[in-house]
């Protein structure tokens, strides 16, 4: 008995040695992480290879582990089915070679959908077909900017409109990040400075701070759109110039860290050209090294400045724009989806503020103007503000006045069609958008009608339809329906009007809208004469 | 002497038989044409195999040849350096076969300056570097509609301000082309109508009929932008339904017999989606069979119909572009030149006229107004008209109210700068275009300033530098000049602005530019100052 207890003692030790945690169960979309004890001597993170096989029925997943300093190292996965995984590690050493377990998947925690993913070419849904509209905001340097603001920073998010905050991994070079109380002592390779980072050797503490918010943006239902890499260097401490080499490593090691965590977007850079020494073919290997990487295809994209990068590429998921005319019209963002076949998220459209600088100086009209033209393009946008706390970076209070009219603008789309909105007779109608024969917004933008008549294009429709409308104030955030409704006759080929030729009494005003509902059931015969038309003949 | 006479008429008459004619002297781009007799039995379209190698120094060219009925085959070269060139023939018939001859290329005739080549990426140029800037029309059926018609054509371009056309290579299926007074009796394949239609045989009498015609245009100074392929075939001649090898000979007799015309641009289809069993795959192979056969390289594009074709791809030179919203504003072009980084020619915006179709309906105002956008977004746009005579399809007579704006703009860009427009800080003032620092055109669209303060962007400006002003009426087609000139100072970092903060004054008008001229010398002071600024940072 004795023999037999300190055995199994022994057995319990070398086992807690080898593999320090593991749970026994998972929720779906959760992660689980194997934590293993390994050789620390040499360089771990350039020396040891690590990853593991995990299986569930015919489902294999082969995540890479990453090191995560003091001879620790893990591995990470994010489970997509219930029921149990079994799992088995690979290493060229052997502390951590030809581990073995399993563990159960649990059904996923309420609020949990998985990732998100491109649903219908030019939209997004998450895993489990939940409907997902992006309404972003840039938070680039939160997690820099210590642990109150990044608490504050959670709180103003959770009652925002805001389900996507684009945030750096890498922090810019600021003169207020080398000195004063804001002075930064982490950063992603060992060392304080240019003079003494050592550009093999992460350091796992900095990481764990990111892994923390993006852990707290997820319990809050927030996609981190997370940006691996950024010009904002300035000379100074060299993360933009790094060797080819490095960047790849350090990609590798991103993928390891933060890919089992179901909120992640990759965005390979912000304003990518402006790290000028990388071209476009730099970025195409960078592109498939995080998708090689990736076990789970996370969304993947990248943010341009001054030279687009082709969006058209297949490694590409959807379209993460800086080009602000594009937004000044609905007809820019259906252009891009027309040109990339993907969706279009404009990641850029200025900010609102009273910044120094032109491109932060956004009055909350234009914000939300831009706003709504993004959206009826049938594409998305990303908010920022730059005053007076300087939200656009580093978090905090939000206390612009466009977020208000972001909520109401995401209010009425989700009160719209499932599977958000398509574009209506674009080529002639470009501020039509909605679903064909059910449901149609119109926007006005900065046109100022007093009336409407009552027209809509010919496809899906059928004589003796009815409608029913609300006259939208985007601006002053109003629903006021129309006591009537319209039924409607074919006008000539292309458009159906109402029937007694009615109109809509608008105010004058700009930045007014139109929801159009289709009321009432349809005959046979209506059905029957609804086609869809080639809008181009 | 008897013998020696016989032999050498018996020499004459075999080198007649042989080469049937071919001219001791061409001028530089014109075509030198070479005529064989061949054997006539079997199918020689597609049995025998025909090409020359043409060589001058270092220069070495391979055109193919083409079978042109009667057993008469031909090879047509176009010299691009004066001097002797130099050729021998490669045929598997051996009457075509080890041909050879000299021919000397002299200067090239007045107004002929070559093909017409992408110039600094998103301009053209003729092949000896003189401007040209594409101001393009439509009469895609022209050379189907009769003799009298074709010589009205030509007299109506020659005091237009279109320099290139688009024109059908195979006509739309119509009533009115198998049936009564305009009905047809020349097809490209052997046949006269979809029961006979013999596609492994051309029709060479029919493409004579085209060539007459490129040529004709050629003589006036006018691009032929040849469409090869189109969709309207309505099921009924099955042009639209080749097979994949058929469609591939096609393309290379076509580029065989008319790659040599100097003013030839290809144009794979019109609105090429509307063929709907043609992938974008199969496009790719076929812009790569004219790439590959067309040793000239000619501009080569295609025209979008619903699906818009990859422009980016290697063998697209120019985008050639049906996407009418491109054009209500300046930056959808300028937009496009950053996707595709080439010459945007918006080749189909609607049509001026009252056709009952809604893509034939435009005012003369809306053109105009479409030009100016297009050219103001530093790409290029083409006209077509649908009333009252029909010019966008047969050609005749021009009667609507833009040509004459458009010459107008045409002299207006002429008197520009040379090598064209750039975009002037685009992502904030997208209705200016010009050269920085010395020639600014500013439009004012559909909006009515009764005032505009002067005010430039920074870029490339220095305090002190003088300007004059015309204000320009493009609809009224007047250009006043504004009787002070304006002498500037910085206002912050973005922008110049007159030192004495003078305003121009405008009539309250649409349709308004304002042309920004340079005067007087730079000290060295200024010519210092003067940078080029990244707009978007």
């Amino acid at each position: 008995m004795i023999f037999l207890r300190r055995n199994f003692i022994l057995f319990i030790l070398m086992l807690s040695a080898i593999v320090l945690h593991a749970q026994e169960k998972t929720p779906k979309w959760g992660i689980f992480e194997l934590t293993l004890q390994g050789n620390s001597s040499g360089n771990p993170f350039i020396d040891t290879k690590l990853s593991a096989e995990f299986k569930h029925g015919n489902k294999v997943y082969r995540p890479e582990g990453f090191y995560d300093g003091n001879g620790v190292f893990k591995i990470r996965f994010m489970p997509n089915e219930e029921g149990v995984w079994t799992y088995v590690t690979n290493s060229n050493d052997k502390k951590l070679n030809n581990k073995k377990g399993k563990f159960i998947c649990t059904a996923a925690l309420p609020n949990v959908h998985g990732p998100v993913r491109v649903s219908h070419k030019y939209h997004f849904a998450y895993e489990d077909s939940t409907n997902y509209t992006p309404f972003g905001t840039t938070i680039y340097e939160w997690s820099f900017r210590g642990k109150e603001n990044r608490a504050q920073t959670i709180e103003t998010l959770k009652t925002s409109p805001f389900n996507k905050v684009r945030m750096l991994a890498i922090p810019p070079y600021k003169k207020n990040y080398v000195e004063g109380p804001d002075k930064l002592t982490l950063f992603p390779f060992v060392g304080t400075d240019k003079t003494n980072f050592d550009f093999t050797r992460f350091n796992p503490e900095y990481f764990k701070i990111l892994e923390e918010d993006i852990k707290s943006l997820s319990e809050i239902g927030i996609e981190a759109d997370f940006i691996l890499f950024r010009p904002y260097d300035k000379g100074k401490w060299g993360f933009d110039m790094m060797a080819d080499s490095t960047n790849i490593m350090y990609i590798k090691y991103m993928v390891a860290r933060f890919a089992a965590y179901h909120n992640i977007w990759w965005s390979m850079c912000n304003e990518n050209s402006f790290i000028k020494h990388l071209t476009d073919e730099d970025w195409d290997r960078y592109f498939q090294a995080v998708q090689k990487a990736d076990p789970y295809s996370h969304l993947l994209s990248i943010h341009n400045a001054d030279r687009l990068y082709d969006y058209t590429k297949p490694w590409v998921t959807h379209v993460s724009y800086q080009y602000y005319n594009v937004v000044k019209s609905p007809w820019g963002t259906s252009l891009l989806s027309d040109i990339y076949r993907k969706p279009i998220v404009n990641d850029e459209i200025n900010y609102e503020g009273n910044s120094g600088s032109r491109w932060g100086q956004l009055t909350g009209e234009e914000m939300t103007f831009r706003f709504w033209n993004a959206y009826i393009g049938c594409g998305f946008a990303t908010h920022g503000e730059t005053t007076p706390t300087g939200w656009i970076s580093g978090g905090g209070k939000l206390e612009g006045e466009s977020p208000a009219r972001i909520a109401f603008l995401r209010k009425i789309l989700e009160d719209g069609p499932k599977g958000g909105l398509e574009p209506i007779d674009k080529y002639y109608t470009p501020n039509f958008a909605g679903k064909y024969g059910e449901y149609y917004l119109i926007y006005f933008g900065k046109e100022t009608p007093t009336e409407w008549k009552f027209k809509l294009p010919k496809s899906m429709l059928a004589t003796g339809m009815k409608f029913k409308v609300d006259v939208i104030d985007t601006w002053n955030m109003t629903i006021t329906p129309v006591d009537k409704s319209f039924e409607i006759q074919a006008l000539d080929n292309y458009s159906y009007i109402d029937k007694q030729k009615q109109s809509i009494t608008l105010s004058g005003k700009p930045y007014m809208a139109l929801r159009i509902i289709k009321i009432g059931d349809e005959t046979e015969t209506q059905k029957a004469n609804k086609t869809k038309i080639n809008e181009l003949e």
